[in-house]
């Protein structure tokens, strides 16, 4: 299989893609992928693999790796003699956060004709922004956690009892995310997340909630990963999130009745429907009074989830041989030649 | 004003935007233009106004014209000495239909830092698909036209009265768009517009409806254009097209109440919001009971509808200073950094 790890970005999950490429080289190091880093400036990198370490990056060495530009149907070198085409299979598309979740880097991919594992476009969209993944969800018949939402131009009112849980519409991995006690600790939390988006989705905070996280992607047919109960402590600091985005290790499957487990991957499979098409999600559920309420979509979760499924090698082989295709477009200027021959050849 | 029209692209109104594009070089003479041009392969050319005719394109003969290539910063230019950068100004984004609407292209003039106009990524996937522009409306408490989504592999049955109108869900200018009278027609529209989509909406088709479109822009404040009251003709053909995007001659304001007016203005407002900021766009109402329900978003509207503006060269020189800015992200490797001195380095 010809793979690249498409990692780095313009993002707050900078850093933790790197660790996410890292832990994906081992996990896919019988495919040994290619590695393509963009770097915080949005230029691209073709990175030897024997440079994956951290501080390649954080000390800036990967400027002395080959620079890449992207044009139609491939990224290519820049060299004494003009652009030199690579030859690097499908890309992987591991930028978390702004860049890689919002529907960018799908839409250069995309445009440039670059086979790609992805969300594509509209699918980012709907997943990285928490109020359209609610709207999107809820269009599908799937339950949500209820919500505010607030602009931050608006009157800070809310209708919900505390304690809360106060969210950025359009970050990941807990990014300037606040739960709120009470009301005299909500102007702060507001605060501090609106220093990261213009718009807040306020939740109530359920302490103890059942959590379940189900990945998967669709090849010929679904396939599901195991459902894992995840962490239950409140935040992640650092360290924690670092193994968090490192994972390779295998987990075992969450002690679930038969039914709730159906209900889940039934629900995985509405919400990943057509749309989702080309990627590797992960949706984590809520369960409260044996209902499933679905939290978040993870459109490219921390080391793709890697860890959830028993043959991860195969199942990106066999996604990468089951890309959604888009449709060709024949443009053969017959209006045109319609409209000219109707105004005498003089349009 | 230093301003460069894009135009062209993937789409199947590739050809009516160049139509587009032609118009707009009348409409903005004093601004003199520059024009790329994107060909159905998405390839792009630096387009000599002189040549903007319609036979330059039909023909072919834009192939001789200067190619170009999109890097960080700069349309490029490919010569003896590698990537040459062109000084291109702000970029209007004038593709309609695919690449243009559905956020490729924001995405590629975002992602490369090059100043545009155009609805952003979200703005153009919640405005691109019918299904998607419901939702978005009705969770602003704006209200639509009731609606059915069918999937190519439902069963094809449905609750509403006839006459119905049947919609891809992504596409404009009325392709792929059936109205339906009776139940016998509804699988031959079905198949027609699941020739374009895999989604459809379905909506009841109100004859005589009352139609206005309202468009605008956001630059120090609100720019309305005035209101139109549409040509009532069931569908437009292709003479009747090339007119309708060729448009440079003012219109008259359509007559409504006051109170109307301030209506339709006060949800154009509401629709346009902050994620629209940076385009023009235009709002296709229809008002029922004396009600404003959104039709559509038109993202990118024919000849961006200048013909509804007093001013419409001068708001695109205010708009092109009231572009919105990408929050910028530091990325300083602290996260990395204290990973490595947590493992005394190693990492």
């Amino acid at each position: 299989m010809n793979i690249t790890i498409l990692f780095g970005g313009s993002s707050y999950e900078h850093e933790i893609s790197i660790v996410s490429a890292i832990t994906l080289k081992k996990v896919l190091k019988k495919s040994n992928p290619s590695f393509i880093f963009c770097d915080a400036n949005r230029e691209f990198y073709l990175i030897d693999s024997k440079n994956m370490k951290s501080n390649h990056f954080s000390d800036g060495a990967y400027k002395k790796d080959k620079k890449l530009v992207l044009k139609k149907g491939a990224f290519c070198t820049e060299g004494m003699f003009g652009l030199k085409e690579q030859d690097l299979g499908t890309v992987l598309n591991l930028i978390h956060g702004r860049d890689g979740e919002d529907g960018k880097i799908a839409s250069l991919l995309e445009f440039n004709d670059i086979a790609y594992i992805s969300p594509r476009v509209d699918a980012s969209v709907l997943s990285y922004n928490k109020l359209y993944t609610k709207l999107y969800a809820q269009s599908l018949g799937v339950k949500v956690v209820p919500y505010s939402l607030l602009n931050s131009s608006d009157t800070r009112d809310i209708e919900l009892d505390y304690p809360v849980i106060v969210k950025p519409v359009r970050l990941g991995s807990s990014i300037g995310v606040s739960i709120v006690k009470s009301a005299d600790e909500l102007d702060y939390a507001l605060d501090v997340a609106f220093e990261f988006d213009s718009q807040v989705v306020i939740e109530p905070f359920i302490e103890g909630v059942l959590e379940y996280n189900q990945a998967g992607c669709k090849t010929t047919d679904f396939e599901l990963s195991i459902i894992e109960e995840p962490n239950k402590e409140e935040f992640l600091d650092f360290e924690k999130k670092y193994l968090d985005f490192s994972r390779d290790g295998k987990v075992s499957d969450a002690d679930v009745t038969p039914e709730l487990k159906t209900a889940m991957q039934e629900t995985f499979k509405k919400v990943y429907s057509d749309i989702f098409a080309g990627s590797i999600i992960r949706c984590d559920f809520f369960v409260v009074d044996g209902e499933v309420l679905l939290n978040e979509i993870n459109p490219i979760p921390g080391s793709m989830a890697n860890y959830l499924f028993e043959d991860f090698e195969g199942m990106v082989k066999r996604l990468s041989s089951a890309l959604p295709k888009e449709s060709s477009i024949k443009i053969d200027y017959s209006y045109i030649h319609s409209i000219q021959s109707a105004k005498g050849g003089k349009a």
